[in-house]
């Protein structure tokens, strides 16, 4: 990686303020900076460090006014935040990508597969599966029989996908994940155990899905336990038999989903929430961390707590929760003080 | 798949009521069904749907006595939920399946393996390892040295059994599983730092067990983290070293149970259920999701919350925790009015 | 395994009093033992099963006077837990060690790899990957390119390491650890859908760290997310993008740390605990099982809940919150009492 401040300003749509030919070879921190990286100032609080900053190149707003002078140059930008994020993809997209097939790996005779893609070595791919261009299979990845995979995907390493998936387009599912495992349904017997029921239908994502390291989906026990388009789901989290999660919904790390739950579209589930079974949850929810949903959720609500409650609702009585050694005092010194005036009447 | 009305009446032991020859390809909802499909009606609150329905077949109670004309067969049970379990197994069996090993795979020249296997490709078998007739053994599965493997077992995609593990007859384990792993035991030392206690143990599965995708047992420190017949584990649940699970217990997905705890037979515990370390669970406990446990529990409780607490009187607890605010108002204006109250005294 | 008393006293520093020559083929639990085990006595609780144990050794403490005659040779020493950690790790390293290199595994020609490594079957190694000495990587791993590994590390059945990442030396990466997997950062857009923004970054693992099963480790944004040496996380936990956990720190099993938050040194996390992002957790924390963090911590705190609060506090608070209908009711009498007071003014 190198590049001139010019050659920067020009991917982000800024202009530079000093030597357009300033060299940089790696990003830093404004506050954690060495000579030939880029730096960036987006909250003021850290305006001071841009005038001790060794990096040689500091991503700053339209206005900024320096106070004192500068030994950096400055690329200026309408926002910097957005500015590092395009910066950021346009880096991951120089990187050099990884195609073709890599031995041994493993696809069956009636497999089919599109253009341009990279199968990694020790790749499992099934019977009848199909793959379509530009789709990057990572090693030790196992694709099970009659799954169909869109245009550009990207399946790290050790993916696990059970036969029967449906996977859209453009979507990236990281190393571990799990789609396709049986749902969790059983029936009590008379003697206390329980007789598996078999799981019969399969897990569908539709397109620009994004499936966090080491999440497991399971296949619906008939139809499709269905992510729709746009959904992000952090590492860790629990999808269970049947459930729907709507689009553009985005659920951080340890969430859990249980059957037959429909989540709405928009909504944001913090880390650790847990979401009971066979509920509806609104669109444009929100879930504050470790939240635990027991009952259906309206649109654009913003839960907190178990069993959850309006956030707001939640911190007052939190407020007073925290007092109640202090409101139990309270009333037991009023109670002897009414004790003490019965003995007048 | 195509069946005729009769043909699942027969697998189900139920009677049709319209043409026995009325063809099914596949299953749907009676509320979102297709021609040539087979749906059910156990919920009567889904009655009103079986005049409408696509579905050529529907599956009824003996005692359903319609309202209106139907254009769908009827096939009359004792128990349709029973009956779509019966026949969700019956078509599950059915389906053709795996056998044979797949190249490359890799088996040590010490390891045994019974009739009738199937051993997917970049499968591993370590040395001295046995493994019973007709298991299943999918893509990328490593199996360590001298594990024992019974009958009939299933062993998904991804899974990792450390060495010496003991998987009893007609197990399933699902992808991503990892078994045999060192439990989490560290001597602090004086410099702060922590030295680790190795973990010689292993991990025993009984038999008739379910184990989920991405869940983690740890092996034991000495002796074995037991899990035992019919337990049913969900997916990414947390067995510690020298746990012992009960027999046909069942544990939903992201519970943890640290280390030497004891839980007992015929438990119930919901999603994201922790449970702490050295602790006796007693038989017939029910936990609630997200239930938090941090002492001995006797037999048939069923408890709710963080520390958890039987559930009624949880709730009765959460109901006056919820008017937390009101009740403070109260007790300051009923103070304000001892106050008053004083002052005439 | 075979040792005599004497054998056995020697690895320990410990007095054989009885036959130095009776033999252990085995371990046992005092109270669960058999013959030709070594069982120990620590916990003064367990001192009756001596008399009745069927160990032919038992570790007891130097001070140990028995009531009664004994049928098994005993071992004095200083501290018999610690005894037994050092006879365990003994015992471990006595064991046959893996190495050598299986086939088929893919290693790429640009990789570097040092003496005495075990690399298993299936196991992928990348371009410009540096592996150290004496490092044992387990079949069906997945080593990314450009990642540098040190000495003496033990990398597990599974285990999938992204591009880039940086490995101490004396690590343990158990089985299923996914390390580097994208940070969870997305930036809205005006439609509600979500655009990816790229992570660069990289995961960075100091000396003498181990990772759980299945734990997940996200690679930051820009830079490093850092677990600095003598870290201990256990299974199924989840660091996210540019966290920094402090030295010598330990994290039990479905823990997670969201985004950007520092972590101190000589930290406890029991299980199931959140933090949420951007937050700075002071040195020698104890944050209870299920605790749920969301603002900055102190050092030598203990905190308990969510929101956590010094866990005495807690539990003053816990115990009135038990009471709470009672003071309700206790209330509402008072109140009625007033009511009629009332009256009389």
């Amino acid at each position: 990686m190198k590049f001139t401040a010019q050659d920067i300003a020009t991917i982000i749509d800024g202009t530079v303020d000093g030597d357009k030919n300033t060299i940089i070879k790696n990003v830093s921190k404004i506050d954690d900076s060495a000579p030939e990286t880029l730096a960036f100032l987006a909250n003021t609080n850290y305006t001071h460090h841009i005038y001790t900053t060794q990096a040689s190149v500091v991503l700053v707003k339209n206005d900024f006014t320096p106070d004192k002078p500068l030994q950096c140059t400055l690329i200026r930008v309408k926002d910097p935040y957005t500015a590092i994020a395009t910066l950021l993809n346009a880096y991951a997209e120089m990187q050099p990508q990884k195609v073709g097939i890599e031995n041994p790996s493993y696809m069956a005779k009636s497999a089919t597969i599109g253009d341009d893609i990279y199968l990694g070595a020790f790749a499992y791919i099934g019977e009848n599966v199909t793959i379509g261009n530009n789709v990057k299979i990572y090693p030790n990845t196992y694709i099970g029989d009659n799954t169909v995979i869109g245009d550009n995907c990207i399946i790290y390493a050790g993916v696990k996908v059970y036969p029967q998936s449906h996977i859209g387009q453009n979507c990236i599912i990281h190393a571990g994940a799990v789609l396709g495992s049986d749902g969790f349904g059983f029936a009590p017997t008379k003697d206390g155990s329980y007789k598996k029921i078999a799981q019969i239908g399969n897990v569908k994502l539709e397109d620009n899905v994004e499936i966090g390291a080491n999440t497991t989906i399971d296949c619906a026990t008939m139809g499709s336990t269905v992510i729709k388009q746009g959904v992000k789901l952090d590492n860790l989290v629990q999808i269970a038999h049947n459930v729907v999660i709507g689009e553009n919904t985005v659920i951080a790390s340890q969430s859990g989903v249980a059957g037959s739950t429909k989540v709405g579209s928009n909504c944001i589930f913090a880390g650790q929430v847990g979401v009971a079974g066979h509920l509806k949850i609104g669109n444009h929810t929100t879930l504050a961390a470790q939240a635990g949903i027991m009952s259906d959720v309206d649109e654009n609500q913003t839960l907190f707590g178990t069993p959850a409650m309006d956030v707001k609702q939640a911190f007052r009585i939190e407020a007073v929760k925290r007092k109640l050694p202090d409101l139990r005092r309270d009333l037991n010194s009023l109670s002897k003080k009414i004790k003490s005036l019965d003995l007048d009447l």
